[in-house]
């Protein structure tokens, strides 16, 4: 009785969610020390205590009907406002309030931009490795997902590949960097050629091509690593926010969307996705958490960046003294190693025998590679080492 | 460049949201004691005190990763527990926590179960005057609204119209009671027919049928007026709630989908609803505000309704007294007006010349009526009613 179009969802569910629901059940029976979950981005570390403080100092101090009440379907102007100043003093753009839809999370912010884009039949490209939901979010309003296959060394897009794949109905490119499952941050001489060959395409079709930059994981950089800001090198580029991972906020939902000025048809993109934000049911991201990371746009994350790269460094350094082979990233909170068997999602079950929950590859276009979440404690990280040491033996012995 | 299907959405954009804005123009020129914005549903009764104190209570006392953090796609196990309780001993139903689905608002429940049900060309049957939105949501889907023309005597649905419009494509039917923009309470006499007619027409065609009942407006009630719960009616019924109302937090997007075992294929929708609350981008309802909500199920509302109350008799009597032509709403927070003249828009129109903000009765399918939301402090009510007086002197001089 449920939809067609859903059946096939319900079969597959999320491998990434069925894993998350599977730690929990390893975690009732052996005690949740003993599981070792890298299977989700839900980050360990928490949220930076300004952002409890401000959402208390708020609570108490300002005009209920106003914290808790209906605004612009948008988002509050004031909002809106400070966080195109703080892009503005980040990047040294002039994006006005205007310029800033607050979303339900980044996710809310793509099933917005995607509905307000897409006709039926248009594709959308993305580069393998990619996030899976893309392809939801895309069939949600009958576009076409269209992949470019991986560079298996470098994890940089493949960009002759990504030319060849340009057609008349290409509406959108959505790339995310720093990179879910990769961890890779695209260099800035691949998004100077990622912008030419876009502008090149759009001029010999007479179409626009939107780039769409979902970047939840901007902020999230080691060694001081430098991650291009898409809107000063392509016009028609729109860019997807979160706080999810920056102030370790993924059940709040709470992101924005950016629709610069410089976008073909700019205003009526701007008023559709208002419009879309409402009729999805969105209506608008959450009150109270606006105005809460409105005000926690300069909180210093570096304790918490710098959690994470100590799981980095210890992950990055046994793994690869055990024999996995795995670049190491430069952001976001993923290692992706290359599976020591073909078969990566046999590989995950084996893990599984040893209370390591890590994700197949497949599931982000990826095969004969796994993802390894390392949002997690340092304890995990750390507690963990033995059983990714024997999983390897394992491997060896077969 | 938007979407084809976006730009009719664009041009009309929604007749109540314009006004809301234009409400906001009017109070920044006239200042916001001299405008009379009855447009929205955004109450001006502050959520009850419990709110903002268990709020704070969670954020000082729980876990940062685990209030803020990801969980079930269909929301915190414990908080669904705690719904499903207290549904249980107020209707004398049966649910489990698994039975409840957390949800962005009502808006977001009513996507997700669209999402879940329609295939392309099914029917989704309504009442006249009907939230717009219905119309959207059924769309978002490829789904089309049927609408069941009003009964402008007691706005009761008409159920001779109504048994003749379901047809073998007919998926859904989609009531609100207290109903928006009426105030009208569906009887249980009604109930029961309805209920009879959908057994009678599943049988006729072998199909089922959902009922879905959008109910924010539950325990807006007066007089003491009793709302059926339509579970026990029928089956195949599926709840969509939302705290929005009752507890005066419509921008915190807080809500749920109650999804009985009794309906047909139940296992397998309440599997894809959950799949489709994560793949619309919900991913889940807001963290904080499920933990608040699941903690204030008890809060006692009383002096909220009678607020809206004293507002209700207030305008009631006065635009009576003026020549007006209304039924008294039973629930929810509407007036539901002939409209003086026979073009609703028109009057609208006019009424705005006196800072006096309502919506026509076309935006819910009734021409001929407009809409008056008290949700307002009982102040604008008072204040405004010379100037309700004056446009029907207006109308008199014609």
């Amino acid at each position: 009785m449920i939809a067609d179009r859903m059946v096939t969802y319900v079969q597959q569910s999320s491998l990434i969610r069925a894993m998350f629901e599977e730690g929990k059940r390893l975690a009732s029976i052996h005690g949740a020390e003993n599981v070792y979950d890298f299977s989700l981005g839900n980050p360990n570390v928490a949220a930076p205590a300004e952002v409890n403080e401000t959402a208390i100092q708020i609570l108490q101090e300002e005009l209920s009907t106003m914290v808790h009440g209906y605004m612009n379907n948008s988002g509050y102007d004031d909002v809106r406002g400070k966080i195109a100043e703080s892009l503005n003093k980040r990047f040294g753009t002039e994006f006005g309030p205007h310029n800033i839809l607050m979303t339900v999370g980044a996710a809310g912010g793509l099933n917005v931009i995607f509905k307000t884009l897409l006709n039926p039949e248009d594709e959308v490209i993305t580069f393998a490795p990619y996030f899976g939901e893309y392809r939801a979010y895309t069939a949600n309003y009958d576009g076409k997902l269209v992949v470019v296959s991986p560079n298996t060394e470098t994890f940089q897009p493949n960009l002759t590949e990504f030319a060849a794949k340009i057609t008349p109905k290409t509406k959108a490119v959505i790339i995310n960097s720093p990179n879910n499952p990769t961890g890779v941050v695209y260099s800035e001489e691949t998004i100077m050629a990622l912008s030419a060959i876009l502008l090149e395409k759009q001029d010999e079709f007479g179409t626009d091509i939107y780039l769409i930059s979902d970047e939840p994981y901007r902020e999230l950089v080691y060694d001081g690593v430098e991650v291009p800001y898409l809107p000063n090198y392509y016009d028609n580029t729109i860019v997807g926010y979160s706080f999810s991972k920056s102030l370790s906020l993924p059940g709040e939902r709470i992101g924005y969307l950016v629709l610069p000025d410089t976008l073909s048809d700019a205003q009526n993109i701007i008023a559709a996705a208002n419009v879309a934000n409402r009729i999805l049911g969105f209506v608008n991201a959450p009150s109270l958490f606006q105005r809460v990371v409105s005000r926690c746009l300069d909180v210093d994350i570096a304790p918490n960046i710098a959690k994470y790269n100590a799981n980095r460094e210890l992950l990055y350094t046994n793994l690869l003294s055990y024999g996995y082979e795995c670049i190491k990233p430069e952001g976001a909170f993923y290692l992706f190693v290359k599976s020591p068997i073909a078969d990566d999602i046999a590989f995950c079950q084996m893990a599984k025998k040893y209370n390591l929950l890590i994700v197949p590859g497949t599931s982000f276009g990826c095969p004969g590679f796994v993802r390894i979440a390392y949002c997690v404690s340092h304890d995990t990280a750390k507690n963990a080492l033995p059983a990714f040491k024997k999983v390897m033996e394992e491997v060896k012995a077969l």
